[in-house]
């Protein structure tokens, strides 16, 4: 979901140096040799598969940012990879898919029973990743590490119930993708935050930052799927919309579109027609009733308010401009 | 697998009055009434299926022994609860699995997806109920929970893993099934030690008290399922034989019998039939072998190690001779 936000953080020197250290700290997780290897292998091979790596990028950039050694946030931010790539291995189960970053899902290459028993094992080493914190700080980063987990098990349920319904509200559709998506980069951004010894409100406006900046995210991967570049995009223009995703612009076409609209709309969503047509049809609607207009305000409105909260971190100027150009980054991509 | 254990702390007075505290805790934990609700039922509804919760009681009499109020120890209780709960959910999938405690297992009751996400949220929602002990205690409870939740994953992997092989050496039989088994009883125990405030020895000795209790427990239940007394056993005497299961019977009959009944036994052991005729067969092989004589050996050994565990626990001869008939009732079982 995020890959497009991996992709953009590669063009972005400052964050070189920790993708570096943080590949080489993974590698020697890896390289522990843990037993029976029947366990651990579908784990090491998950890890290895790459991805850029943004979320425990962002634990060590913002431990930086209160002037603390990033080294000394590698353990959280190899949990958060760990956490995320156990919520891969059993979302591919879930969606039953095949690839994952172009190789083989783990319950494929193995089996189901593998992919369900390494993805709890992973769950758990993620968890002991925050051991070498002292009492204090390991309380406080298992404690954020709980409730962003169980979000993120609530924002895929969710998601889930979702498919299921035609009358899902814009606020229940935010909430979901915050929970699935969102949470777990403001966690990242919150943890480096206590590592680096930051205060409780520096701390929470880094979480809220990290939060309406991965809504304004999401909402931004909505719209480039139905109205983004194909040259520059990555995934199939009009992906969501073959595939009857109740995206926010569906979300929102439902509710500003005429009557007319509104019934071609639901119908258009009933079948498994996979056409060019669809699309097209699908989008004229998104444009007629308002709602791609009201879906890149709400991207300017969330990217706002994550750049309002810069305005309460204690942290250096410089240290705030490479935040804003990250948000900036993600908001100006081809659209 | 503990089912006997669970039926036969019930005829043991002295610790009704911590079950009753126990399920009243753990029923307000479930009427939370957490949202989404298609996350959290399956989850309520296997806590509500109950059985006779031996591992959180271990959890409540361990923390009394160190002259602490026992009620402090119920969110841990809790904790090692739901996990025991995650771990059914889970190896039901896994095992295919129609029926537990007489009723449908969660992915029968739903659907496989919400077996494995439900589960998935109940490991988090244990590690929560940590939260309430203070950093101190909190980082050791956690940490705890972790090697030992880890194990649990091991054990069953190893236990997977064994299936396919035929060569499997006693050594490693007893590290599956103090793993998949005997830690997380043995991890009540520390648990309950810890928060009564217990030294880093009384911990430990607690810790292997339940670790030699749980082989022995364990080992015993592999003896009754050849030998047991069919009104009493509560399974059906001969299952493991029937279903070709490499029980620590099978592995010192295979060490210690003549080459012409190794053979038996393997050729046995390749097929599918489900006969009396072959239990008996079998049975006999364990006799004639001496592993029958050497399980029972190996049953008095640990619980033996187990009770040597008393002698370094500074706790009141009161506390010792409760642990002592709790040791007991394990293993005067019907035979």
């Amino acid at each position: 979901m995020i890959n497009e936000l991996e992709l953009l953080i590669c063009s972005m020197e400052f964050l070189q140096s920790y993708s570096a250290s943080f590949k080489s700290y993974l590698d020697q997780f890896v390289s522990e040799n843990r037993t029976p290897k029947s366990l651990y292998e579908p784990s090491d091979y998950i890890l290895q598969l790459g991805g850029k790596r943004l979320r425990p990028i962002l634990v060590l950039m913002a431990c930086k940012y209160f002037n603390s050694d990033y080294k000394k946030a590698l353990p959280a931010a190899s949990a958060i990879e760990v956490f995320h790539n156990f919520t891969l291995v059993h979302d591919d189960i879930m969606d039953d898919a095949l690839l994952r970053r172009g190789n083989q899902t783990v319950h494929e290459k193995w089996d189901l029973n593998t992919g369900i028993l390494s993805g709890d094992a992973m769950l758990i080493l993620a968890y002991q990743l925050f051991e070498s914190y002292e009492p204090e700080v390991f309380k406080k980063l298992v404690s954020l590490f709980s409730q962003t987990a169980l979000e993120v098990c609530e924002g895929q349920q969710y998601d889930v119930d979702f498919e299921e319904r035609n009358d899902v509200q814009v606020e229940e559709y935010l909430k979901m993708i915050e929970y699935k998506t969102s949470v777990l980069v403001a966690c990242a951004l919150k943890m480096g935050a206590i590592i680096g010894g930051a205060s409780q409100q520096d701390a929470d406006a880094m979480y809220d930052f990290g939060k309406y900046l991965g809504i304004a995210f999401q909402l931004q991967d909505d719209y480039l799927d139905a109205f983004g570049n194909p040259e520059t995009f990555g995934k199939q223009v009009g992906g969501d919309i073959l595939e009857n995703k109740k995206t926010y612009l569906v979300i929102k076409a439902l509710e500003l579109a005429s009557n007319d609209d509104r019934e071609s709309l639901l119908k258009a969503m009933l079948v498994q027609e996979k056409s060019l047509e669809k699309v097209e049809n699908v989008k004229v609607i998104f444009m007629k009733s308002g709602a791609t207009e009201v879906t890149l305000k709400a991207i300017i409105d969330f990217t706002a308010k994550a750049f309002t909260q810069l305005d309460l971190l204690s942290i250096s100027e410089d240290s705030k401009n490479e935040l804003r150009s990250f948000g900036r980054y993600l908001i100006q991509r081809e659209s």
